[in-house]
């Protein structure tokens, strides 16, 4: 029977497909005596096999996205599933005490598990722990015959039905596998929704249920235009969904057609379309949209996968890729940006009241000095592969800045005397606190370049945070105060010779890209998904006109609608 | 033997006194057969007496700062100290069982509050388990005669010493008998710091372990000025800090001069000095010191006393009373600012990741309008006693305002349908979301007054939340662009033709009067201990010189430091 579903409409394009249930299965079981424990022992001997291979798999895909390093914590899984004395224990308690292999195998856990805790005073053991709670997740699931989801995992397309998705979850996917997605929370402006746009893949969020209603392999039809989800839809759906489908791709042809394009508009103003990356994975789609440059390239995936601190050489190794690979386009890579809502559990850092306003990105890198100035060493090395900038992201106060500048030099300092070879640096900062942008004629004196985050700039501005529902009215890029801000950041930029950027959502979006470039904006980074279509439409703009634009509406609009309305007025059929 | 103790230096001054703890005392006890049975039934009938005279003590002084219905929850246990079935069990107990009084009173506290609990669909029989455990731990004391601390007990002068103060411990508190106070935790901007500043008494914040090294009725001196703390100090000490107390009294009496005075600078020009206040009790403070108006009334304690929200008559009658002791004074009384960390237990506000940016204050009012609607009704009939300003808090769009102004509007003409009298009122809004500070000169078209609240709009400008001791060096007032961002709302309002007032810390700043008089600030809001001082220094000044002085910290300084080093060789001798 055909079950529609009403969600958040959190980003465009109709898709159908079979669904992926990505939720945490029941893994319960009952001791049970058994009399066949040749079966027994088999059965077990089956699923430590099955266990090993599916993290073969998650180690092979992993290693490719986080490096030799990164992906070294599954290779601990393998050695404990090897494991011969927890394997001789199984085999010894199905035999002597004739019990089926889950409880035989809890009890091996258990006892590993007390074993381990004993040693409160090595850290390594400790961590240790959430490593066996992971095999033997992985050994009961095929115990039990219950699927246990993994990204990872996926290799052919589909939906993905969960509750929500977290940053960590999506750290070894497979793009090319993932259809869309429909999650129970979130809203459009939820991390969920931020990376299904940034893929530019359908996405429907906050549906409250759909985990519930959904079982793995249901056909779906998600329309994430409208926010709806059609459950085993009639023949009718599906081949709409289909059509609309090969319609999208026909679209994607078409802009493919303006991957070796450069981008100007209709007048020949000439500005840089770059990509925001999260990992050295997604270089391939960073080339293949016709990216000019790397706008942003987030640095917390090496930080947030693995349970310790990477290592300078494992970042060293992922900044070189990348640096190497966009050669000679330049490749701005952010410092680290933890703390707010991205903790890292094995810093053990104390929990905020209010973590958006609390100790994360340059406050913590100037806090623990150690862990930042590894990567400005990392980063300073990989300069010498091609054309790297570095940029220090939350900048408040003039004091910050100058006192990473001065560690980023005493490291490149002490480098050079080292005689290790550097490239060509610049140092510039993001501008996402609105002290900075306020004060952007000031730190424009002393950074190379500028960036605004708008995701960040917006919610201070607004003192709204974008993940709270309640308030997610208020998240509103087009309000003219925020607008001012970024005027300003421009402005101030041009008068002192250098260029400013922008690395937030905001950069590839249809209403703003207009006044964006009305002010002068130089650089548009975006997810690479939507570089394509950006460049189209700026061939469509006269950059003449649009000073004019970016004037009335920073002077005299006084709402969010009201640009919306001039920005229409002045582009006709323009859409947000 | 005498032991120092360092704290965080939250409040200036010397004093000394004796010590207060405010820390929930130990109530255990054992149950015990006793032979003297007439003599438990005495001890138990002197405590009741006792709690009985406590609480009338407390309803007394909470009847002055929170009017009768304010007070009405300690009638309740007064009601339920004198219940003759409560008593009767008890007595019962005692003979019967043979037991002490403690024992059998917990007992029958203890089948009073089962039964209370059966009536899970009474909310107002809920309501009583609470009140239950208020009397229970009342009564307990007296018994095991350990002093159950309450700050509306207090009646000597004393110094406080307790963990951490809460907005709530303070609401019946007579400020006369607070010398000054010592707190475990917290920081130089937490709320017990504010708080103390704004009773201008000296307090010592986050000493960690004070309520573990502190007697009640041990000999203090704390220096609020230095962070330090001494317990039974020698006598030279104690004579010390005796000599600074007299001396502040004298700075005092000095003071007391400039009550009746205007506030002008040196070369004529005219300022308002006015009171922030949280509470019709506060009203004699600013009378004392010759406020010359109220500029900002909270009304948050209306609804943080109490278990319920106060009914449009009690409001009423709290509004009524202070525009009256002002008129012919204006009044600006701001409408509720909960959230954020002020939420209210019984409205189940769900936990926000992060409340500084989150439901609070007028995004509150307006997605429960029936709150606010009420607490408007009781605004407009106070305004016929004297001159009422209405205040919206948080504004961030003119979305919000109008949508404020349109149900101000409607509660107004339903009233005026009903011929109930109504004074003149105008309607404001705080600014203090940079959004509204950047777009004043919109929002100057359409609210009568603005109001710049500094302690949120530095916080969200940094994006550093105040209470948060790991960021609190980012909580600069004197920041340049904090500074920008005054100066626009104050231009903006004047260019429209409206007054702008400050309520915020900074409005009683020495280092920051300077600049505020020369960006042309006309109300200044502040604590009521901290205007004679201010309009003293107010008068020191020569407004003339302070244009220039404002003009170049706003374009040539970079940094706080820089800021405050203009300002003390423009003003010599000022100290922040």
């Amino acid at each position: 029977m055909t079950v529609n579903l009403k969600g958040i409409a959190a980003s465009d394009g109709l898709v159908c497909g079979r669904a992926y249930r990505l939720v945490e299965p029941d893994l319960s079981f009952q001791r049970q005596q058994v009399s066949n424990l040749d079966n027994e022992l088999e059965r077990f001997h089956q699923a430590l096999e099955a266990a090993v291979s599916d993290v073969e798999t998650i180690k092979m895909r992993a290693t490719k996205s986080l490096g030799t390093d990164g992906a070294q914590v599954f290779s601990t899984h393998i050695t404990m599933l090897q494991d011969p004395e927890l394997i001789g224990t199984v085999d010894q308690t199905i035999r002597k005490e004739e019990v089926n292999a889950e409880s035989a195998w809890a009890s091996a856990v258990a006892q590993y598990e007390t074993a381990l805790e004993k040693l409160t005073d090595n850290p390594y053991m400790q961590e240790r722990v959430t490593d066996l709670h992971d095999i033997n997740k992985r050994v009961l699931a095929h115990l039990l015959r219950v699927s246990l989801p993994d990204l990872a995992l996926i290799d052919q397309p589909v939906i993905v039905v969960t509750h929500d998705l977290i940053p960590s979850d999506t750290v070894s996917v497979n793009p090319q596998f993932i259809l869309g997605f429909v999650t129970d929370v979130g809203g459009r402006t939820s991390h969920s929704s931020i990376l299904a746009r940034s893929l530019n893949i359908p996405a429907v969020v906050g549906t409250q249920t759909v985990t519930q209603a959904v079982k793995s392999g249901d056909q779906l039809v998600i329309n994430g235009t409208q926010g709806t989800v059609t459950i085993e839809p009639d023949a009718a759906t599906w081949q709409m969904a289909q059509q609309a489908m090969a319609d999208r791709q026909a679209n994607l042809d078409h802009l493919a057609a303006f991957r070796n394009h450069k981008t100007t508009t209709k007048d020949g103003r000439g500005v840089t379309l770059a990509a925001n990356i999260g990992n050295a994975s997604d270089l391939p789609s960073v080339l293949h949209n016709g990216a000019e440059a790397v706008g942003l390239m987030r640095t917390e995936f090496l930080y947030m996968n693995g349970d310790k601190l990477p290592t300078e050489d494992e970042q060293f190794d992922v900044y070189r890729e990348v640096v190497k690979a966009l050669a000679p386009k330049t490749v701005v890579i952010r410092t680290l940006d933890i703390g707010g809502d991205k903790p890292l559990p094995y810093l053990h850092q104390h929990p905020e009241a209010n973590p958006f306003l609390g100790e994360r990105a340059i406050r913590q890198s100037l806090a623990h000095q150690q862990i930042f100035r590894s990567q400005l060493r990392a980063l300073l090395r990989a300069s010498a592969y091609g054309h790297l900038r570095i940029m220090f992201p939350m900048i408040a106060t003039l004091d910050e800045f100058r006192q990473a500048k001065a560690i980023y030099d005493d490291e490149r300092s002490k480098l050079t005397t080292k005689q290790v070879p550097l490239g060509e640096i610049k140092v510039g900062m993001m501008v996402e606190v609105p002290a900075a942008a306020m004060l952007a004629d000031r730190f424009a004196q002393e950074a190379d370049f500028m960036s605004i985050g708008t995701n960040d700039l917006i919610g201070y501005t607004l003192a709204a945070d974008r993940t709270n529902q309640d308030v997610a009215y208020l998240y509103q890029p087009y309000h003219p105060a925020v607008l001012r801000l970024i005027n300003q950041v421009i402005s101030a930029g041009h008068a002192a010779g250098i260029p400013v950027a922008m690395c937030g959502e905001m950069a590839g979006d249809p209403i703003a890209v207009p006044l964006l470039l009305g002010m002068g904006l130089d650089e548009f980074s975006m997810g690479a998904g939507t570089i394509l279509k950006t460049r189209e439409l700026i061939g469509q703009l006269t950059a003449a006109d649009l000073g004019a634009l970016a004037e009335t509406a920073l002077n005299s609009a006084s709402t969010s609608q009201e640009v919306v309305t001039m920005v229409q007025a002045a582009v006709p059929g323009i859409v947000s």
